[in-house]
């Protein structure tokens, strides 16, 4: 790690930031630490999976301003320059795209691009949320960024993954071509307070599961391994992103792997009492193990995740009993 | 191959079919096949990559409608309940798509998109003209249906490839979830009359520098191959696949490969004179190689590419020298 001051939002001057999706998970992490740093925020959402509540969190404060819009039909912003176009918007879970396959489609085509128009006309940067689902089933572990990856077109998950890869398809034309301030990170699974409930991802699940006093679902025999990124360290390293001139994709997730078991073992030592587990059947679709080699944002970001698994979890269960339960 | 004769167009009831990109090389080949078979045939291009005179050819056709618009702002038509909806709009030259990068994006997403609304707004077939630039720079040879690809989505040329692949990914989602009748088809390197003079691809650059009497450019040493589809047999596939209930991806192309230098040897031979010979350096987005694997083609349409390069070439350039030169 550097041993200078590394910049961030955090130290520059006030900014004016418009984030779609931020009534989503990352989205209102992102509008929190913004507004904490002193910044202008504007939110855009329209709830196809985003939380009212996480707008709610933010409704009195003197910098910050929600329009409830579909960002795929057009950003309805008339306000002053924009610094920062962030484009957040997105069903991100298997069941939400998987239930929304045309909307997510639609958010990654022209919402990106109505991002990057709306950045353009104010000479704004633009952000974009990828994913490490455009590595799709990776041949390649860890992942690098300069990984191409292996996407099944037409597969019931393209929706979500070819969306992500033509929105950064675009982004880097938009660059190129018309001279955009561009960034692309791809997120590794994450995770922390605000997800909703019924994300369907296992560390969503095990914390409410646990939170409710119901036995842990674990899919096949919990021997497959996982990692996560808390999601105080996703915000800090979008947050540097944005003050380095850098144009290329940007893995963002944390490597510790850990097993569904190790995981299980976890909550329920944090819980203080033994959890029942419930054993399912694999789903056929089920998520495609990925561990982000990390070493771009170590060089150009002298970044690296710092929350461990267990400070994480318990950050979150005590966060989500007191919002939810 | 069946001995049973196999369903195309040629013996269906009259269709009424729209055609995105009917000014273009593949468009004005269908325009030409359906009109010849009895069918209506609406036309549809904002000439950006193609040629009015593809449009004349037919205008004053009775049963030829031609629109001018750019379909990825929308499908103006009002007409008569349609059959058919054939998307084939879209820069495919590397040269012309890295010049239109925004522009090739668009007609993928909305373009397709507006596609898709209007088969659907009419209970009419939906054909999307994929290409075999999905598989990108593949690791398997040859190329099947279900391989799943090696694109980079942030390079140069990702503005078509991912454009193509999003394409794929709403159609199947408008398939899924809403019960569009759709056909995709993966087209592999095509020549013929009537594709632009600077076009950019080997054939038709052979065949117009023999026409005109300049030597031939042939990048690398030459010994690279490639293969290549008549516009006839793509016709007929797509002429097929229309009168089959069959949803996923098929490929057309003609598996039969050939040096550079064969090919400019070829020419010669046709032009009853030898043909001086350029060797310039490979560019750096040198095309991928490519062979199409057509059992899915062969299997269900009855299909094999017919014409040979011998015969190909000597049609492209008698109709070349009489259209052009």
């Amino acid at each position: 790690m550097p041993e200078t001051p590394v910049p961030s939002t955090a130290t520059s001057d006030p900014l004016r930031i418009l984030i779609t999706g931020s009534a989503g998970f990352v989205g209102s992490h992102l509008v929190e630490r913004f507004l904490n740093e002193g910044h202008t925020v504007i939110g855009v959402d329209n709830y196809i999976s985003g939380q009212v509540s996480n707008t709610d969190l933010f409704s009195d404060h003197p910098r910050f301003t929600f329009i409830e819009a579909d960002v795929s039909h057009g950003i309805p912003y008339t306000g002053e320059k924009l610094d920062w176009v962030m484009h957040f918007a997105s069903p991100a879970s298997p069941p939400h795209y998987q239930q929304f396959p045309v909307e997510t489609l639609m958010v990654g085509a022209q919402g990106t691009q109505n991002g990057l128009e709306l950045a353009h006309a104010h000479g704004a940067g633009f952000f974009l949320a990828s994913t490490s689902e455009v590595y799709g089933d990776p041949h390649v572990h860890p992942q690098p960024e300069t990984y191409w990856g292996n996407v099944n077109p037409i597969g019931v998950r393209s929706c979500y993954d070819e969306a992500k890869r033509y929105a950064e398809a675009i982004t880097m034309a938009y660059h190129r071509s018309r001279g955009v301030n561009t960034r692309i990170i791809r997120i590794f699974n994450t995770y922390g307070p605000r997800m909703r409930p019924d994300d369907g991802r296992v560390i969503t699940n095990f914390v409410h599961q646990a939170l409710r006093g119901e036995p842990l679902t674990v899919y096949g025999d919990g021997s497959q391994t996982r990692s996560f990124q808390y999601i105080d360290d996703l915000v800090e390293g979008i947050s540097r992103l944005m003050m380095v001139d850098y144009h290329g994709p940007v893995n963002l997730g944390n490597p510790d792997e850990f097993t569904l078991l190790e995981l299980a073992e976890l909550i329920s030592e944090l819980c203080s009492r033994k959890l029942a587990i419930e054993n399912r059947a694999l789903p056929l679709d089920d998520p495609r193990q990925r561990k982000p080699d990390i070493s771009t944002a170590k060089n150009i970001l002298g970044w690296l995740p710092l929350v461990d698994v267990r400070s994480g979890m318990n950050k979150t269960a005590i966060n989500e009993k007191n919002r939810i339960y």
